[in-house]
């Protein structure tokens, strides 16, 4: 975890690993910030129990996971807990909240008065934060938080059927979280978190949970939720406890033994500034040392963390193991820099890459090429999954081409595209995702510094498994142990992710054309646009805001880019100078910057790049348009189809803008 | 004046000569924005009286410039007005109020009751706009403003002292200008004002007059404030009209033929979009074709503008013509692009200018190596006058050198040193200003896009005059006859000007390696530290706040940047390879880009530059730091106090930021 010993021996082991002189890297250091951390008191545990009115506890639900293997045991093992849950001790009857979306608050309230309850809910459908935060909109005091066997086990419950006899999660196992909205250390947004830096009070913090939060197994759930008394939960409220769910009376059921009496949960949580390291590494670019290639994935972890973070933690020190040898043995040097990072407390909220993007804002964007994320490496040995900037799509699949889907004699390519596919104008292809979250490490490089991005990890079979996540994702059963038993034995799905990100980030640091293709852009923006118009046309026209100005920007650049694809095509760069080769490196390098507007978003910290923003609409298209439509249409107020309007703008202008980096220079 | 048929001519004649076949450029277009301007009613003039309690018109102010030459005559003279002052018609008691300042009105409400009264003010001191701004928190209904002949005459006052008899402003001479604060198109902050973009309502302009605003003559302002009644006003409100200055009863005097009459304001300014062109010419590079060069003025002027802007659009000109010529012969390109920039409605807030960073924002941002601006280029024959980013100081001097002063033998440079010099820690050197303000079209290059930029003119010998400005700035009499007459007889300081600009001009286009110097930066960061630890330093550690972290990333800047300039010095760029000289030169291109921070001034459009935003408080150093102290120290509050700490992070953060890009790529 963040900050710990542990931590801090991982450090030391990066950096050994870093500086070894016979596969090491050019150059290795560490950069520590001060940052704001949330921890449980580990000598005054969460609790979380049912008393009657006389203050008897009736039940008590468990403060750890149940031990199978000496690694549950471990004392450092941290209690489950709501990273940035307030502290305080409250006390209400029970309600079930489904998933907590402010939808199920709203259903909930039509027949409950909600204030002083505490109100269970399951994990997915809304962020972890965002429960609590909805909750308390309807005055409810306290929120528990636990994961649903429907959700995660494929409905699987009985202890003989999960860990260590399966990779399903036992009954008592709990996923930890950063319950936060924002990311980055949350006091010092826009400054990195260096010791005597400016931080906000800690009030005018926003986006965490305003009343106590606590995850729970679902043992203890199921304890709580089947001894509900009221109206049966709607059907796809129903998970895989062994009853039928009910909404709570609020309170417990007349037959229950827990009958008039009270949830009571006391939190401990405190928070405190610690110090976390970033761990950085070099090699050098021969040629142009001035452009960087930065690979990166997070080295903190909940617990064990052997699969999240260190299964990409693995692949990392493989890929610098490989080409460090090869640079010490003097045997090759890249073209690019490539700079490595071991970013620190992700968990909390992806905290050591954003202070990094903080600090050397300027440089980076000057010179900063591409991002590489693989955290969580191998969720499941099936197939590649990746999600980018449309500019590397091209890259991803060069890449993928060339090495073999574990066991196969097929390209992960052939393999990934039968479980992820698209049509695209040029046929079937693979499918890969928009950056368009903060899931990872790749958030403040994409959405704070417009650099193209990509996220790659093998993943499931998605006809085998609905599971949210892999099931021991942040719990004590993340081991060693239950990632060569049941996620990759044989550690060969590794292998393939360590092949086919290598091959991308060495294609990226030494090819002398940068292999992005900004016609796969045009069709990113076309897609985006053509379900702008079918969802948006009519509706702004009826409000006479014209679309016309953005078709013609998507056609600019549709334009442009076809004329610089033509361009390089049409030159031998190995014959040209060296200036016009990298003015159209910079064309291609700069393209994603383009789109920034650290205006656009001006309440949500970090999001400036306007076409890959996160969005609370479900339409897939401009996100700043998308949501200020529904808001104007929900309200229908002038001053939301004005804000409509002024989104439609400020998308137009960036995209003619992106146009213009692409068009010829003068 | 801006989008009028004389405007249009001159575009076409702009394009006319940048595409001469023998003397044009490149190439060259024009780019048309829709803007919102503000003007009078051509048939309905805007009217100053005095009336009397059964309304009869005792004295009417003059609606034109008296004519001594044919020009004044011309129906296209535009009637003196406050752009984008309200229409309205008001009615009251006149105070005099100085300069419009806060201070000023604070005093005059210590005594007077300044609700429903008119108050005339005198140019200088506060912003146009401001006066008014101010007035209306007293409760005023109306603002005159006028000259005072102690400011822009050297006190003289009559006809036969005055133009034509002089540069001297006639009495009758009225200053036009723009009353409001922000620059660029009013309606759409941060979105090019092309046709189908969101536009703002019109409620939401800020900073410009609530109430109206009319400027008059020194004339019209003496038979009005030598008439007042009540205290005398303070001897430094004292001007040189011919009687001792009063504050107003409020009102006239019991023996004046005024008695008991009140100031009549009838203005009938109405706002509209109008079109409005810049016209660009480009001289592609033949090296770097992505290096831009810019060089610009404004076209359009309040009447007929001689000197404001022609005397600067000559200049470039005949910059245009030369270098054309010699492309055109196929005798000479540069290795960098230049593009020349004739900007529209400046006069109404650098609007054209603004308008062109908007569209072009990201091209811009990662091309552009320099902004040259000459608008009014001969302000009075005496001396160079430039201001600048310091990282273009070097180059002025190098430029000046080789230019001899109007009929010299001495350089331009050792003219310059008589008149504006400082010490430095390389000796005796001219003082080159910084550029804080929006005085000109360099605004939003360097506060909005952070592109080393500098302004260039011939001055006045201060000991000869105090003058404001040039007398005939902005009225009817400022003509070709005026300017060849009193301002530069012979051209000759238009001359030393061209050649100047066009020497800094070439110099950035064609140099090898750029000629801009970090050293000179880390001394002028090192002025403002300072002067920042002499005023502040107790005070912030009074409240616990330390200034170590600025002073260290001051001394990082230093070193990297001697380091740089080290490395040039030990390289032979000419031997080296392009892509070395070209890291160099992105390291040098974008230094002033690195200290932007667009959210360091949320309230103040397009200033993003942390060094050179404009600011209120008169201690000469960082501006948000200044400005946060004053305010803290003012109320004590610890949302202030903390408001400073936060600008002492945002500096530090952008001084250290701009070190990095300094120092060692890699
Ligand atoms: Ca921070
Ligand atoms: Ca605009
Ligand atoms: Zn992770
Ligand atoms: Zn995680
Ligand atoms: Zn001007
Ligand atoms: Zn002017």
């Amino acid at each position: 975890m963040a900050t710990t010993p542990g931590d801090e021996a991982t450090v030391e082991f990066m950096l050994k690993r870093w500086k070894d002189p016979k596969t090491g890297l050019d150059n290795a250091w560490r950069e520590d910030y001060k940052v704001y951390l949330s921890f449980p008191d580990k000598t005054n545990p969460n609790k979380v129990s049912v008393v009657d009115p006389e203050n008897r506890v009736l039940f008590a639900a468990r403060e750890r996971e149940k031990a199978y293997k000496p690694e549950q045991d471990d004392p450092e093992v941290v209690q489950p807990f709501a990273a940035y849950s307030p502290a305080g001790n409250v006390k209400g009857e029970l309600v079930y909240a489904n998933q907590g979306k402010m939808s199920d608050f709203e259903l909930l309230n039509r027949t409950l008065d909600l204030r002083g309850t505490i109100a269970i809910t399951r994990y997915g459908g809304e962020g972890r934060s965002k429960k609590a935060i909805n909750a308390a909109k309807f005055g409810v005091v306290g929120v528990l938080v636990y994961t649903d066997p429907y959700d995660i086990n494929d409905g699987l419950v009985s202890e003989s059927e999960t860990y260590p006899h399966s990779w399903y999660l036992p009954p008592s196992g709990v996923e930890r979280g950063s319950y936060n909205i924002d990311f980055g250390d949350l006091l010092t947004p826009y400054l990195a978190a260096k010791d005597d830096v400016y931080r906000r009070p800690k009030e005018d913090i926003t986006g965490i949970p305003p009343i106590p939060a606590q995850p729970i197994g679902f043992d203890d759930a199921e304890r709580l939720i089947c001894e509900l008394d009221g109206d049966d939960a709607p059907t796809e409220w129903q998970g895989s406890l062994n009853c039928t769910y009910k909404l709570g009376g609020p309170g417990f059921k007349p037959t229950s033994p827990l009958n008039n009496s009270n949830v009571h949960m006391d939190i401990y949580n405190t928070e405190r500034l610690e110090n976390s390291a970033n761990v950085m590494g070099i090699i050098r670019g021969s040629v142009e040392p001035d452009r960087y290639v930065i690979y990166g994935n997070h080295r903190d972890s909940w617990v064990h963390g052997a699969i999240d973070p260190s299964s990409g933690t693995a692949v990392m020190l493989e890929i610098t193991r490989v080409l460090g040898k090869m640079v010490k043995e003097g045997r090759w040097r890249p073209r690019r820099s490539i700079i490595f990072g071991s970013w620190g407390a992700e968990e909390f909220g992806l905290i050591g890459s954003a202070e990094y993007t903080e600090e050397y804002f300027s440089k980076l964007s000057e010179r900063t090429v591409a991002y590489i994320n693989v955290d969580i490496s191998v969720f499941a040995n099936a197939t590649l999954r990746a999600s980018a900037s449309p500019a590397a799509q091209s890259v991803l699949f060069t890449a993928s081409k060339q090495v073999n889907a574990p066991g196969t004699t097929t390209s992960v390519y052939e393999n990934w595209i039968k479980y992820f596919n698209r049509t695209s104008p040029n046929g079937i292809i693979p499918n890969v995702g928009f950056l368009t979250g903060a899931g990872s490490d790749y958030a403040a490089f994409m959405h704070y510094l417009g650099i193209t991005s990509m996220d790659i990890s093998y993943y499931y079979d998605r006809s085998k498994t609905r599971a949210r996540i892999y099931p021991a994702y942040h719990t004590a059963y993340d081991t060693f142990d239950y990632a060569s038993t049941f996620i990759d034995p044989g550690f060969t799905s590794h292998q393939a992710v360590a092949r086919t990100a290598g091959n991308v980030l060495v294609r990226l640091a030494d090819s002398l054309l940068l292999p992005f293709n900004c016609s796969d852009y045009a069709e990113s923006l076309e897609r985006y646009l053509s379900q702008a118009v079918t969802s948006y046309e009519e509706k702004l026209a009826n409000k006479r805001i014209s679309m016309e100005s953005l078709k013609k920007a998507v056609q600019l650049f549709r334009d442009t880019a076809t004329k610089l694809d033509r361009l390089i095509g049409d030159s031998d760069l190995a014959k040209e100078t060296p200036l016009k080769t990298r003015r159209i490196n910079d064309q291609l390098m700069l393209l994603d910057r383009a789109f920034l507007d650290p205006l656009a978003f001006p309440e949500q910290y970090g999001f400036r790049h306007v076409i890959w923003a996160s969005r609370s609409s479900s339409v897939p298209t401009f996100p700043g348009l998308a949501d200020a439509v529904e808001k104007a249409e929900s309200t229908d107020l002038k001053e939301d189809w004005d804000q409509a309007h002024k989104h439609l703008s400020i998308v137009t202008q960036a995209i003619a803008g992106a146009a213009h980096t692409l068009d010829d220079v003068i």
